[in-house]
């Protein structure tokens, strides 16, 4: 399997978190793109991803698959490990219900402050901002901290009692909301005692 | 299961998909909820969904799953009959893929235009909108529908040779966008031909 990505980018570690649970890292080949120079943009490569985001992964067969969530649903079932998403439909549905509200609530509306309200990128790639919706969106990815905070008083993981897909989706929004400047509040101390716990495991790898 | 709804909206039609191709509607407590009235937003409701959203389902055992993929999950998992997101991993993730472009590409910006860029669900209801959002929006909603229809071009369902998830995301935003007053371009001729196939299966049950 290659990856399509550009290190440390938010997106893409998540799916170095996923391989690094199933101990697949090393089965994998990475594969950078230039997206500060527009390369995800190129035609060449939306013949890859018509998405033209980063990462994809692509198959021996040819196949290629998307963003974060369908690409760890890949991950999950090809490699041996612990499941990072659940074995019954209610395990399941709870990680991909708490993954959406750590993806759309956390990382996807920092990624909108910092993409639509912050000179993001630069301005040769950040050619379409609605500063109003950055802004909105960053409240949103907020309220979504101290939604977290209030899961994680009562629970160990995001989405319960095992580690998975969302406690990775929530560790990489945490990460983007530093990069964009978003401070966590202090008195969020069960989402920041989470966040140090979850940052060892991946220290100890 | 209880199934908290607005029959006929967007969002709500895509479980009652998923259960008509299960043949579990009958196995399922409908309640509806005043959107209209505000009800989704009251500390009751907030207190089953935080998102303050429909549909959510709540379980015998008192759980709650939120969002239309997740509660998807769970009825493909729970209730017989062929799997509407797939068997292997590959089928899984290209579904999830699929679903995602078909959801945030034209199902969610035909929500934000109609929210954001027109007076959707009335003033009372539509308090925070920004509607150079909705415009973008639903630009990218008439792109998605292009999109598919060359998916459709070349294969018989949104995620391959088989009905699945997608297909029910698909049709449930151009129903959205019906309603929006978006139009479906007639040159989209395998959008259409898609279209009419899979209402008959609907038509038929």
């Amino acid at each position: 399997m290659t990856i399509y990505e550009v290190e440390n980018f938010p997106n893409p570690v998540r799916v170095r978190l996923a391989l690094a649970e199933k101990n697949a890292l090393d089965r994998v080949k990475f594969v950078p793109v230039d997206v500060m120079a527009g390369e995800h943009r190129s035609d060449s490569f939306r013949a890859i991803n018509p998405d033209a985001t980063v990462p994809c992964a692509e198959l021996p067969d040819g196949s290629v698959i998307g963003r974060c969530t369908p690409i760890t649903e890949y991950i999950d079932g090809a490699f041996e490990g612990t499941s990072l998403i659940g074995d019954t439909p209610l395990q399941r549905a709870t990680t991909h219900m708490m993954n959406l509200r750590a993806e759309e609530g956390l990382l996807d509306a920092v990624g909108a402050y910092f993409h639509h309200a912050t000179p993001g990128l630069g301005p040769d790639l950040e050619t379409d901002q609605v500063p109003a919706w950055g802004l909105r969106q960053k409240a949103r990815a907020q309220s979504t901290m101290r939604y977290f905070d209030g899961v994680l008083a009562k629970q160990p993981f995001v989405a319960g009692a095992v580690y998975s897909m969302a406690d990775i989706t929530l560790l990489a929004g945490l990460d983007f909301a530093d990069l964009a400047g978003i401070e966590i509040d202090t008195d969020l101390t069960h989402l920041h005692a989470w966040r140090e716990k979850v940052r060892a495991r991946y220290q100890e790898n």
